[in-house]
């Protein structure tokens, strides 16, 4: 079939809209008609090639929500007309033991949705059946984009780690990820602190949920605070002041990719039980058990929406940081 | 009371054998008569100040077992005649958060046997009740002294952690802790690695429970291999190498408290869910369980003992890696 697609034909260009061809839906596969795609950072590594694993025509936009229009072999008819969400991954093999175990997530083989494959900024894009998540009624089609990417991606340090709810819980970064990251906190039960470099967030950070605000300077001060740290940055920091601001058997959790290695002092590690861990997105149980938790406490990502021919000014706005905290692309494309 | 000593009256010097006065034991604590005391890197490490927390006279010695022979207000007297072992803690608050939770090797105000203390390289020794362990009659009690030190701090990675029997660890350094690690990971269940740079040692480490031997120069070879790497050493290693060797939620194990920082590339920890963690001695709910598992296992250190008074020969032969082991220093002092 012929989709209409918003692609870019080569590293750092702007997209044009175009035409290309799609095979149906494969065994296992469903196709969804695209109604709305978030616009995350990760769509301009892959655009601009940042990761050396970009092939061109490259069409984007891995935050999409839309309606099954059709299905594979083996996929329940009854799924068509369903709204569904797609994140980074479309696809896993589903046989190998991370797959059987609930990790499909960390499956060797897995498909990414923009990695070549064709992506949300579309008329349509193909998925694995159990990769598109079903959406509950009470959450806003046109918002919960941004849930499959930037909020399962701060929804996984809490439910893959099996955190406290008795935690303190800080969140360095109140940016797309940050913002739903206190939101998801807040809602588990935990004491929630923003951790920023901007005083003029303070306000907007205490209506996501913060309990508390903390001048990212300030760490130093506070030594033995935190149970968990999720930092969503991916800029350098004084990583001894951060290390140290975990309580005993705190951890860090990273999840902005830095380009340089972080110089851990081993010490407190060692003499506190710290931990220091990391995670991709998650696996389509966690997604499942996030969009009820969301529908249940009312949790949504803050977007600003554009019609999808308008891309390229979100594009631009994203890369210059002009963004609270999340765009998102409307179709049709 | 005057007891004798084996001290060092500055950094570095030899060991002088001498007494001193020690009060008795005070609310809560007992005293050991010294059977034996192994001798621990740590060891050094406060003779010769390395850590900017000695004062001298100094009396080391943290791996000791003996026989109580007077017990303090609110302690029973059936504690005396009992064989107990000590380790580097003799005492903890016992009420904050982390005392009463179990974490008593985690206290702010933990007492270090040899930190403003007298240790174990001498005819007594004293402690709080809950920090000296008894010893399991099937345990010969002159080779049980590094249990208490070296032991719990390669048994806590396992039993603190919870990891699982069908686990894969790499034991990388096979000297004094790396020894025990093989074969309380061995007991565990679990599939058992020895990463060495030394070949010859393949055989002993194959004695002590090695499934497998690895040269540390091969880790880059075999990606996602480890579900846990514990690292008993102190010195830089191919640090890439040794993460990406973990398993998809694998976990590096840090143990020795290397001189310069760990430059950490974070990807591999994102993208796998790969983990470092730390830890220092364990509490004494798991020292009990660690005994009892040595018991069940028949799992001992390989120790050379020497008599007390050739102690100053004990630490020249540690100093320069002369030991298979570790020493246990046997009294009387």
């Amino acid at each position: 079939m012929q989709i209409t697609t918003w692609q870019a034909d080569a590293a750092g260009a702007p997209l044009q809209r175009s035409s290309a061809e799609l095979l149906p839906p494969g065994p296992g596969e469903a196709l969804l008609e695209v109604l709305h795609c978030g616009l995350c950072h990760s769509d301009l590594s892959m655009l601009d090639n940042h990761w050396g694993i970009s092939s061109y025509p490259l069409v984007a936009g891995h935050e999409a929500v839309g309606r099954v229009v059709a299905v594979g072999e083996g996929v329940p008819e009854t799924l068509i007309g369903q709204l569904r969400g797609l994140g980074w991954i479309a696809g896993s093999c589903s046989h190998c033991a991370l797959c059987l175990g609930g990790d499909q997530n960390l499956c060797a083989d897995l498909e990414a949705s923009v990695v070549g494959r064709s992506g949300g900024f579309a008329s349509h894009v193909k998925a694995q059946q159990d990769w598109l998540i079903p959406i509950p009624d009470s959450l806003d089609p046109a918002l919960a984009g941004p849930l499959f990417c930037g909020g399962i991606t701060v929804f996984a340090p809490l439910i893959d780690e099996a955190v406290s709810p008795t935690a303190h819980v800080g969140v360095i970064g109140i940016g797309g990820l940050g913002h739903m990251a206190l939101q998801f906190a807040r809602a588990w039960g935990c004491q929630v602190t923003a951790i920023t470099t901007n005083p003029a967030k303070a306000e907007e950070a205490r209506g996501f949920g913060a309990h508390e605000i903390q001048l990212l300077g300030d760490l130093a001060a506070t030594p033995n605070r935190y149970d968990l740290i999720i930092n969503t940055t991916n800029q350098p920091l004084d990583w001894d002041a951060v290390v140290n601001a975990l309580a005993p058997k705190g951890r860090l959790h990273q999840l902005g990719v830095t380009l340089e290695p972080i110089p851990f002092n081993v010490f407190p590690f060692i003499a506190g039980r710290r931990q220091f861990t990391g995670s991709p997105t998650s696996s389509p149980a966690s997604l499942l058990k996030m969009m009820e938790f969301c529908a249940r406490h009312g949790i949504q990502p803050q977007v600003e929406s554009l019609p999808m021919h308008e891309i390229n000014t979100a594009i631009a706005r994203l890369r210059s940081g002009d963004v609270r905290y999340r765009f998102v692309l409307d179709g049709p494309a």
